[in-house]
């Protein structure tokens, strides 16, 4: 089965709002295996509805639509499917008792205009709305079948969840399972190519890289009678793309960086501090992200400046003078140093110019050195980070972390 | 002129992330004069996408596409528009130059693939990116443009503002001025009833109210024969809106809380320290987002543990007994003793709960206590956020560095 996605509002043309309805029923019409090629979105317009009706059912069965089931003269999503599909429309007199009921609730006179989001076609599938006025319907005429729903979220989806995803089991054929694996390290185009034969000659499941900030993930995707069949499909793939990919691989599904690294750290009881000059805090900020963290990291320190690196870390002055602040030498000494004065197994630091000023020919922007004191051994890596100063110190925090973790393993 | 937005992106069709990119251009164009009746999204293959840019020219004059300009063998946009303009692509060598650059910056190899990203057309306007390996094209003929951009928000909009919006302005009928007027400290529903009959009888210049993570933007635009004229349509708004809204209105145009802040303690030469518990370093990283901040951020202490709040800080224990580590007396220790230890004017500190655990009916997730040391006095402030830990977290940071600007006005 195909499906369709048609957003009708002149406020998500206008920017106003995002279009966060598309990007739900994309994920449910995924999951429940129904493969989704378009999302449109129109104002509005009866002409252009009925248009956008005729476009989306010259490619797809199902069409599936937010938005315009208000009062006002504005809201024609309605209208014009039952136009489009050449059907009267009739006074619903439950669903205008309920909205009769829902004005009495709530204390306030009902307008007149609202009797309209009572008016459905004789043959049509009711969707009660337990969220506000407008009840949805799924219209269904020679083999073409369209689900209007209301556009407010907290109205839609518990809607299509109640009512439209029951209807729709019977379209169903069989399952598709997905997993996410998450990968930090290497670049995108990097990975791709280590997988390139994988990527290239991908049927059952398939395997679609995603590159987000600092990281890539590769959703595989399995089309299966059986949930079980689909895992099965999964780990075949998974096990080799495992086997090219190895250590690159820190998580699956939802998780992120600093929970696989919390986790590790909580597990093991390892103590943990952070002393941080150019990620001015961002390290700490991103540890603490991991609600779990607060058992192992016992303290961390910004230290911008000279004298603090000397006072609170113990930085010698003589390291300071030789090799600068930007130093691995620095580095060094200030994850030990917290490492030492917080009384941690493991002490991190960072040093660096994040730009835009302070570079040189010989220490340019992006020039970071990054610290890990661990089982009384200490560490350092030299990094050259491209991007501005928001990226260059983010850079800095995911590289540092990714690096414990690999120590950890 | 009429355009249309094409997102292309299988992730976005199956729900993997929502298509903000779409509402951003959206609104931009909005403030342009431009037109848009549709919006659409496509996934990663060839025979829909040259379809939907068959339809999309069909309708409209300017198409912009967002995604699909990776290195990958998935990655089609530029392609396919190429082959819809009939047009052949060259290696475009400093395009070229510019990808390669940003490989040996990052210390990383280059991926053959990527060459894929220098090619253009002759006559192809390059559109620079400066926070990603895609550059981006406008390609025009018999009247019809497309402009690619890339699917990253944080390499799209930067590409977009710096690029396009240039290119744009010679099809524009007269000039349009804006001017964004940057608000923390009031929601958007209150912001917008303070300004209520403005919004409600805007012509020329448009008010358009946007909220954004804990602040609320309104971009005022004039549409006019001169700049100048266009100046003084603002000017005459702004003076009202200003009235209104008075010091919650912290900046203009692209700046940010942390530079309106970061600016007024280095041009008064104030040192500062952070004291942070439930943020972890957010506020000091926040601050470091302003690169002036060095010479007058000394020091920031991440003390999660009592035991840190205690030796590095000097909170009294029987402070943390008395009154638990979320407490008002807390967060004023905290902030008295990092200015006092670190020897700076101002010291701020928090201390909350942040969640999801560690809530209880008298201390609930979500509460928060922020201390300000400045001028010898120490104060603090209650505060009861909503939201996950990140956004609990992210607000109160902002409510801190918020409540320092309005002390220092």
């Amino acid at each position: 089965m195909k499906a369709e996605i048609l957003a009708v509002g002149t406020e998500i043309l206008l920017g106003d709002i995002v279009n966060t309805n598309a990007q739900y029923l994309a994920k449910r019409l995924a999951d429940l295996g129904i493969s989704v090629y378009h999302q449109s979105v129109v104002g509005d317009n009866p002409e252009r509805l009925l248009e956008a009706y005729r476009l989306a059912f010259g490619r797809a069965d199902l069409v599936i639509t937010t938005g315009g089931l208000g009062p006002t003269k504005d809201d024609l999503t309605k209208e014009v499917a039952f136009e489009y599909f050449g059907k009267q429309s009739v006074i619903h007199e439950e669903s205008l008792k309920i909205i009769e009921g829902y004005f009495k609730k709530m204390n306030r006179p009902m307008a007149e205009s609202n009797k309209k989001q009572a008016y459905f076609p004789v043959d049509a599938v009711i969707l009660p709305n337990n969220n506000g006025t407008a009840p949805g319907c799924i219209i269904e005429k020679n083999s073409k079948i369209v689900a209007l729903l209301p556009g407010p979220p907290r109205e839609m989806k518990p809607m299509f969840e109640e009512s439209v995803v029951p209807y729709l089991k019977k379209f169903q054929q069989g399952v598709l399972v997905s997993k996410v694996l998450r990968v930090i390290g290497v670049g995108e185009s990097t990975a791709a190519e280590m997988l390139e034969d994988i990527l290239d000659n991908q049927t059952n499941p398939t395997v679609a890289p995603y590159a987000k900030e600092g990281e890539v993930t590769f959703r595989i995707t399995a089309k299966a009678s059986s949930e079980e069949e689909g895992k099965k499909l999964i780990e075949t793939i998974e096990v080799e793309i495992r086997k090219r990919l190895g250590e690159n691989i820190y998580g699956e599904g939802d998780t992120t960086l600093e929970n696989v690294v919390g986790e590790m750290l909580v597990n093991r009881n390892l103590t943990i501090s952070t002393a941080e000059s150019c990620t001015g805090g961002m390290v700490a900020a991103t540890l603490i992200n991991y609600a779990g963290i607060s058992s192992v990291l016992m303290e961390g320190a910004v230290t911008y400046s000279n004298e603090a690196k000397i006072n609170r870390l113990g930085v010698l002055r003589e390291t300071l003078d030789k090799h600068g602040a930007v130093s691995s030498e620095v580095a060094a000494e200030m994850a030990q140093g917290i490492a030492k004065t917080a009384g941690t197994n493991i002490g991190l630091s960072t040093t660096g110019i994040a730009g835009p000023g302070g570079g040189s020919d010989e220490k340019p922007v992006g020039l970071v050195y990054i610290g890990l004191y661990i089982n009384g051994e200490v560490k350092t890596k030299k990094l050259n980070l491209s991007g501005n100063r928001q990226k260059i110190r983010e850079r800095a925090t995911m590289q540092l972390i990714d690096w414990l973790r690999r120590e950890l393993i």
